[in-house]
């Protein structure tokens, strides 16, 4: 049998699944943690049908240790033969700068992604050193580089400028890229052929999870994004400021004598939502919300920014709108989120069906009501299996 | 004859206007620049009912030189029979923190206005000077202070609150304060005397200078405006980049190594549309407009960020909408800029008659259809007039 690898690494970590290559299902999903650090591995997948678990504290003491003690594993579970059995490895790669689609990796798309290093560090240094370990321990595999910026290659310049000095941003390569983008290109496939209308869809696809943006994706494009040259920009997240006056940095580091990488660092990983009440989990935050409390105001205020950037994406798409879709971690699963953003939408009418927006669901649901004149919907988002296909895509 | 002074201070100039304080005529316009370069001063002003000019070249040594001679042309050009008829002087201060109105400067707004100097430096400081060296030159006279962040003290904490960790937004007093706050009150009450509803308005009010904002005005009192911590958020200015992505602060001071000084020097300064085209004026921007070209492209930026902030300050408004006000250098004489900001918004419905757009006028005119479902005016601001009425209203 034949497998695709879908690898997503990161600084300490590096999440895989594995993939039947005939009809894409879902074999086993591992998670190497605590890389350099000491070690942690977990692997859930499935053997005659059968979901098994196995779980050890180990030691990761580089990417490359990691990488072989779970391709050995793949093995030793007997979850493949061999490793020439994976002839496809999809990688995630945050930032593919000017690439505008997922791409065979040869020298040069591997130089691209290397050039990007400077516009993303913590994310594209490791995804690059993966690559090349991975080419290396499986070299018949086919590795294909799936960008969460390429699907906001068609933003307008108008939406994607930021006005500093020129040498900025042609010498560094300054720009809104956007993130959450294979996330988006799943969803808009998946709203296709939910609604099926037979042309380019219009949606605001709000994909809300730990880090959080909003998609407006006009003739089935990408039209404006929240995220921006990083994704801290837009809204607010779990530990992310989102967009703020970018001066207070200025006051914070020259009038205040913080250093500038304290700063950053406390908009990325102490802000957002954690900083207004102390948790970034809205299952957290919907538990202790009391009315007036700091837990309330964090779950208001979060929505209000939501709310916000739809009436600005409801005005870019110039009326002609195919459905709002939520999808991520909150998304997908918090109705209270969902039903507290679309009541702060007055500028056009949308109405939110309680019991549809409370229901169970596998893959997706309408949640808005029959006579919505805007439709809504909770769609589950799937970034890994649309690496998946993308990958497959490349061996056919 | 009594006289009312009205004092707007900044780091190397200070502007004067004396009116009558009966009818609150006004009477000369006094500016001395170049304060501790070398020093230049210029008035014009009213002698039985012809306008005189007067300017020369001098050395203001400092702030208190720049006065004592500014105070003593008045004398010489006998605009004043003698200081002890300035019986009110108003200052302008650009933040006055908490404090929620204008206010007779004893010893405690004395102190509060010191304090909100952590908070502008730039501009508080030299206008604390010169509050103090005024009151000596002509301590007869009642000191008033008029904050450009008053008008925004009563927008909820939801559209002003930045969520960055508390010890930062309690220690350091952050959050959006909201500048324009004079012209703002200005145009609200002009608007209540235009519109005469009986009930307290919602306007969406666009300043658009070379410092730019815009305020949703909800039941009479600001909801939300673009400015923020500094007047360097929102909107995309004359010089300044407005609301851009925090983090590329952190990648230009850490990743390429500038200073910070130099970052937020070139965000407040060479960024904005003078970045775009190399003009912040849109008289040249407009006079060099070509299709396709950068003054095309910056002015179609700029009306978009407008555009943007009037679809959420619509949904704030929750169609109950009074109108859209242009006011400011740009907002009162740019039929083009007002024209395609307008055009921008599909989200409601609006239209503006274009010869009522082109129209000359003095005082205010509305320059939408008369079947426009939202009406849209133009209407000049006057913030002096606003500090002398309000300096006047402690006299009384």
């Amino acid at each position: 049998m034949n497998y695709i690898l879908v690898v997503n690494a990161g600084s300490s970590s590096i999440k895989f699944r594995l993939y039947s290559e005939n009809n894409l299902v879902e074999i086993a999903s591992a998670l190497c943690e605590r890389i350099e650090i000491d070690g942690l591995f977990k692997i859930s997948y499935q053997v005659n049908d059968k979901l098994e678990k196995f779980e050890e504290k180990t030691n990761f003491s580089s990417h490359e240790v990691a990488i072989d003690y779970c391709l050995k594993k793949l093995v030793d579970l007997k979850i493949v033969n061999n490793l020439n059995e994976i002839i496809g490895v999809g990688h995630r790669v945050v930032q593919g700068g000017e690439i505008s689609q997922s791409s065979l990796i040869d020298t040069k798309v591997l130089a691209e992604i290397e050039k990007c290093i400077k516009l993303a560090p913590l994310h594209n240094k490791p995804e690059l050193e993966v690559i090349k370990i991975i080419n290396k321990k499986i070299p018949n595999s086919k590795p294909v580089a799936v960008f969460d910026t390429s699907f906001h290659t068609t933003i307008p310049k108008l939406n994607n400028y930021y006005p500093i000095p020129k040498k900025w941003v042609d010498s560094f390569k300054i720009k809104k890229y956007g993130f959450h983008g294979t996330s988006y290109r799943y969803i808009y496939e998946k709203m296709e052929s939910i609604i099926k209308k037979g042309r380019p869809l219009n949606l605001i696809v709000c994909h809300l999870g730990n880090g959080a943006s909003i998609c407006c994706i006009k003739n089935g494009k990408s039209f404006d994004t929240t995220m921006g040259f990083t994704p801290m920009a837009g809204l607010i997240m779990g530990t992310r400021c989102g967009d703020i006056d970018p001066s207070i940095a200025d006051y914070l580091i020259n009038q205040e004598k913080n250093s500038a990488t304290a700063v950053f660092n406390s908009y990325n990983k102490e802000s957002g939502l954690k900083a207004i009440c102390g948790s970034s989990d809205f299952r957290d935050i919907n538990a202790n919300v009391l009315p007036g409390n700091e837990f309330e105001f964090a779950r208001d205020i979060f929505a209000q920014k939501v709310a916000n950037t739809i009436s600005v994406y409801l005005n870019h798409l110039e009326n002609k709108i195919d459905g709002i879709v939520f999808t991520g971690g909150i998304g997908e699963n918090d109705d209270i989120v969902r039903n507290i953003i679309c009541k702060k939408i007055f500028v056009k009418k949308i109405s939110v069906n309680a019991s549809k927006n409370k229901l169970k669901y596998d893959d997706y649901k309408k949640i808005s009501g029959l006579f919505s004149p805007i439709k809504v919907y909770a769609v589950r988002t799937n970034e890994e299996l649309k690496i998946a296909q993308d990958t497959k895509s490349f061996i056919k």
